[in-house]
């Protein structure tokens, strides 16, 4: 199966800790890269796991906090010193992202050698900010203290599978095989109609990841992220700081599972983790008890798909 | 005797490694924290050594290169987060460090709870930039690509040791010891007069830290530096790379181990590696051919003088 993987590169919240580095995450899907937020110490981290730095053009901004965006200058800086010729898309909310970065661009890669696309979205949509072949990304809307919307990865539905069987059986050529994938039947040679169905079988459903912080609980997120094959929720606070939670507009392991149970998702994983939290047992009983399908994220672990 | 304690939180140079965080140093003096150069992941390192926030008020950026000064906006941050309320200096060559952080500042520190005060320095001259009861910063010219300079710690020299000898057998009451030291005689009941010098003996030098990152070999350095207690000076590359060292106006181990040889200093310690080398040791052994008392900055190294 083509590669669906997601790399956690930092999982704490904005306070530096020694356990962990704050928000970034990477997608590689068939040997694309994405990064969803771009924390302080990101490059160092993409270079920890080995990942390639010349196969991430598109980088996903959930919203402007430094714990999401400060390793953005170091590493477009990096690959600036490193060659790069190709272009870079950075999506986020509004267009301030834009503005801030673009001084520093000019100051500190003085003769940069690619292109930098800034996107302007939408936070308060659901709407689909990048497509191609194989894949579809889009926001979804969150609520925190400044514009925020997480990230929706769906693979496209791949195509039906041909029928080995019936390809033998009526001696169908290899010519003719890509458009009956693409929907069309067969004549043979005695006139006889074929119908696609009678040829294919089902296709795969396509893999789906929903990325989600940071976010004060939202029950209608179930309804967006139902039944995905992964589901990221932030859980910065355990059920002892609810009201925190509520306060700061973040939500609680608890919340995070819950939302995870109503959309019927096929797991959880949780991270974004307080400081305050020595180890994150605690948010992780507190999820299981309501999901029990749910894991702690850690800088390292990879989870393919 | 008082502190004067270096820690490494970062000696690599501009392209990320899984070995080194790029520039960063903090002297402990006395219980109060200077900061030198303050790369990405510094504010995590920081924490990893557990060295306190609150001491840190003056920072000194030796030039305008990304892998001395992208850790800034994020511990900036941090600090505001914490509630910090004291007054936080920060020293640089010019006025553009100002300019590309005030609108970062007031975007992502909103309701910021204490004063940042940025010193313009003129990297071109020997000049005193910072001064205290017990200690002066002043400033090392150095030659890279971007106005720079390195800094030259100095501890005054303290006050000259009473003669406890002298205290005893002429009586001298406690209240008249503070004028002695500062300089003054004594008269005895029998109205002969001690002169201050036969009351006191020599004063402990003050120590000296000098700090020189990023620069072309400069002979003259040896003079600004003569005799410190310990040298930092950058080895970006080993002999084998000499020819890219000038054209990328940076040093050799070997040129480091000149410098120090030249300035019959204490001790060198060198770093700001480059990417190239697995590991340090052909650096340090070209070093030490020139100059013995030579070791390789590592995070985590505290040097005490």
């Amino acid at each position: 199966m083509e590669k669906f993987d997601l790399y956690i590169l930092g999982c704490g919240s904005a306070l530096p800790t020694g356990r962990h580095y704050p928000t970034s995450q990477v997608l590689n899907i068939r040997e694309k890269l994405f990064m969803i937020d771009c924390a302080e110490g990101t490059q160092l981290q993409l270079r920890r796991q080995k990942l390639k730095f010349s196969r991430l053009n598109h980088i996903f901004i959930s919203h402007l906090h430094g714990d999401h965006c400060f390793g953005l200058i170091g590493m477009l800086s990096t690959f600036d010193l490193l060659g790069r010729t190709s272009k870079l898309h950075i999506y986020s909310p509004g267009e301030d992202l834009e503005k801030l970065m673009r001084p520093w661009i000019s100051y500190f890669c003085r003769s940069i050698g690619y292109d930098i696309v800034f996107h302007a979205i939408n936070s308060k949509e659901e709407a689909i900010v990048y497509e191609d072949r194989s894949l579809t990304v889009s926001t979804i809307p969150l609520k925190h203290r400044v514009p925020c919307c997480g990230f929706l990865f769906r693979e496209k539905s791949p195509l039906p599978h041909i029928r080995r069987d019936m390809i033998d059986f009526l001696g169908i050529p290899f010519y003719a095989i890509n458009a009956i994938k693409q929907g069309a039947g067969w004549t043979d040679a005695e006139g006889r109609i074929w119908r696609h169905e009678e040829l294919v079988t089902a296709a795969d459903t396509g893999r789906s990841y929903a990325y989600c912080s940071d976010t004060v609980y939202r029950p209608q997120l179930s309804e967006i992220v139902k039944g995905v094959d992964l589901l990221f929720h932030e859980s910065t606070f355990a059920d002892d700081a609810l009201k925190r939670a509520k306060e700061t507009y973040h939500s609680t392991a608890r919340q995070a599972a819950t939302v995870a149970k109503n959309a019927e998702v096929k797991r959880l994983i949780i991270g974004h983790f307080s400081a305050r939290y020595e180890d994150e047992h605690q948010l992780l009983e507190e999820a299981k008890s309501v999901f029990a399908d749910t894991i702690l994220a850690k800088e390292g672990l990879k989870i393919s798909l």
